[in-house]
C-alpha cells in the first residue's frame, strides 16, 4: 500500500525554510524542563517564535494566538496533563495544526494512557523513535528504555503506515533513517549524524521544529519532512566543526542561524 | 515632565560591576523552565550567586536570606503563583529589592490579572518589552504575541514614565534602544545587537541581572541601566566572535566572565 | 578511625569510564529545572541514558526500569515530594542504587526535613557541598547561602563520616578537594578548577554522574571517586581552552565525550 516518495527534496526544504524566516510563526511550545531551553533557541535560530505556556488557565487561551502547537510528554506531570488536552482539543477545533511528541510512550502506564487519549484530538504530526510510535500504535506494550528506541525505524515502518492511515495523521519515525508517512506515501530523510543522540533534545527539538514548519506548509508530509531536512543537514554541517557533543549543540545553533539553500543542495542524500 | 540625562555612564557600570564581584550577591530568582539555567549562568558569570527556589512552602523563608529577588512569569502555574504572591509580599516587608519581569502579560488574561495583583508588593523595578510594559500600564489590552514586542520601546516611553511615576518604581524597556524611567528621568542604553533577540532568555536574564545590581546599588534607576550596560556591552564583544546564535550565547558568558572597565569604556555609545 | 586511602586511582576511573560507555546504564533523574538540560548532557557524553521522570504516577514505575536513580532537591515542590518519595522507596526495596544531593538542605526547613526523612530508604550515595552534609548530619543548622557552601570541605570531613558510619552510606563532600567516605575509608580527589563553581550544575551533574556509576560499580565509594574523578579530570581539561565560564561550559561537555585513559593518568594529582 505505501509508496515510497523520491525521498525528501531540497526544494521543498528551502521553500519552508524561506517560508519560516518570513512569516516568523509563533510555536507554542508544552514540553519538558530538560529541552525547553534548547528547542526555544532551535526554534528561534531558524527564524520562528517560540513560547512555553503550560498551565491550564491559560493553555486553551494561547493556542487561539499561535501559529501551531508542540505538546511533548517528558516530565509530564497531572497539571501539564490537563494543560495539554484543553490546548489539543483548542488546537483541533481551531484548525490550528499541532504535533504529538510521545515521549517514553509504551515504557510508563500513565503517560501511554493519556498519549493514547490525545488521538482523538487528531494530531498533524505524530513525531517519536520507533518503539515509542509502535507503543502508540498498540503493537508492542514496551517503549525500551525511557527515551532511548529499542526497536529500529526501518522495523517499524510498515505499522507506523498503518497507524498513519487509521488515524489520518503523519507519523515520522526517527532513527539513522527518517521515516514520514501519511499512510500513502513515505518520504525518507537520510542526512544526519549519530552524534544528534548524544546531545539532549535533538528529536524534542526536531519535534518542535516540525511545528513551526507545519504553521506555514499545508502539506503535513512535507512539514515533516522539511523540518527533518532542515535540522539533520544542520546537523552535517554542526558535526564537521565540532570536538564533542558540546560544541556539537553550539554549532548545530549556528548551522540552523546560517543555513541556506545551497548548504541543503550540497548536503543532501541520495536514496540509495 | 521627562528629563533625558545623558544617556547610561560607563562609570556607574563599572562601579556597579565591581560591587557585584566584591559583595557576590545571592538573588532568589523565581523564573522560567526555558531560561532558568542560562539565567543562573550569567548570573554566575558576572559574580552574583542565583538560586531559584519556587514553592510556597520555601519561598518567604528563603526571601529572607536573598539579597534580591527575580520574579518572572514565564512558564507560570498556580502553584508558583502562589510562591511568588508570598515572595513578593515578603519582599516588600523586608525591604529586599525585587525585579518584575511581566512575561507575555497582556496577551493571557490570567497572568495579566495575577501581574497587576502584584504591584501593590511595589516592585522596585519593573522590565519588560514595549508590549508588556504598555499592556501593564493599561494602555493597551494585548502583549503582542507572547514573548515577542509588536509595539516599539520608544513609542512605549511616555506611557512608562507615566506608569513609574504612578507606581513609584524604575520601568526598564526593552528594545533596540532600551529605556529606563522613574517617572522623572530616563535613562537610554544605546548598546546590544539585533542577535539578542535569537537567543532565548537574554531579556529574562537581563532581568536577573537587574536583581543582582538593585542589591548593590540603592539606586534602582541606576540599578538598572548599569545592568543593561553591563549586558548589551557584553552582547556587543560576544556578537564580533560569534558565528550564529548558538556561539553568541556561549561567547556572551565568556564576555559577561571577562568584562572589565576598559571594555565598557570602549563600548559605550553616545547619545545621537 | 578513618582511614585514607592513597587518593582516587587512575584504574578505578579508567574501569568505571569503560563500564559507562560499554553498559550504557539508563538513569532515572528526578532534578531541577536549573540544570536538567546541562545534566542530561553531561551524562550523554560520558555513555549514560538520563530519563527525567518526575510525578509520583510514573517515578516508582520508572525506577524499576531504571539502572540507577538521582533525587537532587532543587526547585523543589509538593507534587516532586510525593513523587521522589515514592522513587527512593521503591529504589531501596528494588535494590537500585540512588545518589541523594541535598540542595540547599539546612538553609530551608521545608526540605530539610523532607530530606531527612529520605534517609530512612538508604541513599547508596549522598553528595553535596559542605554546608549541605554539615546540616544533614545536624551538625549546623543553616547551610551557608542556598547551593553555595559557608563551610569548607575539609572542616565537614569527619562530621562527614561519622554521618556516612551511622547511615551506612557514602557521602561525598564536593569542594576545592573533594573527600568520598564511607565512615572507614576516605579517598580524596584533588583534580577540578575553581571555574566549576562559575557553571550551574557541575555539582548537580556530578551527583547525576555518580548515579551512572553505580549502576556499573557495585563498590559506593569507588562509584563515588570514580565519578569525581571523571568530572574533575574533564574540568581541566576543559579549562585550558576556554576563555570564560560560557566556553567552559561546552569544553567540560567535549571533555567528557572524548575521555580517554591517557587523559584520566596524565591529570590524576598525587596526594600532597
Amino acid at each position: 500500500m505505501t509508496t515510497f516518495a523520491p525521498a525528501a527534496t531540497a526544494d521543498d526544504a528551502i521553500r519552508v525554510l524561506d517560508a519560516l524566516r518570513n512569516a516568523n510563526p509563533l510555536v507554542h511550545c508544552m514540553t519538558n524542563i530538560v529541552v525547553a531551553g534548547f528547542s526555544a533557541n532551535v526554534l528561534l535560530a531558524i527564524g520562528a517564535s517560540p513560547a512555553m505556556v503550560e498551565n491550564a488557565e491559560e493553555s486553551a487561551e494561547f493556542v487561539q494566538i499561535a501559529d501551531a502547537l508542540l505538546i511533548n510528554l517528558g516530565t509530564l506531570s497531572p497539571d501539564k496533563v490537563a494543560a495539554m488536552r484543553l490546548a489539543a482539543l483548542t488546537a483541533h477545533t481551531s484548525g490550528t495544526p499541532w504535533v504529538l511528541d510521545p515521549v517514553a510512550v509504551g515504557a510508563l502506564a500513565y503517560r501511554t494512557r493519556f498519549c493514547t487519549s490525545l488521538l482523538s484530538a487528531s494530531p498533524t504530526i505524530i513525531r517519536g523513535n520507533a518503539s515509542e510510535i509502535l507503543s502508540l500504535a498498540g503493537v508492542t506494550n514496551s517503549a525500551g528504555r525511557g527515551v532511548e528506541s529499542t526497536a529500529k525505524s526501518k522495523d517499524a515502518l510498515s505499522s507506523a503506515s498503518e497507524f498513519a492511515r487509521q488515524q489520518e495523521t503523519v507519523v515520522a519515525v526517527s532513527g539513522p533513517i527518517d521515516y514520514i508517512t501519511d499512510g500513502k506515501l513515505t518520504i525518507e530523510v537520510r542526512n544526519g549524524d549519530p552524534i544528534m543522540t548524544r546531545v539532549t533534545g535533538v528529536g524534542c527539538a526536531l519535534g518542535a521544529l516540525m511545528a513551526a514548519c507545519s504553521a506555514v506548509e499545508p502539506s503535513a508530509l512535507i512539514a515533516a519532512s522539511a523540518g527533518t531536512t532542515i535540522l539533520t543537514v544542520a546537523a552535517e554541517i554542526a558535526v564537521k566543526e565540532s570536538r564533542g557533543s558540546g560544541s556539537f549543540a553550539v554549532k548545530l545553533l549556528d548551522a540552523l542561524y546560517t543555513l541556506d539553500a545551497t548548504a541543503i543542495r550540497n548536503h543532501m542524500h541520495a536514496m540509495s
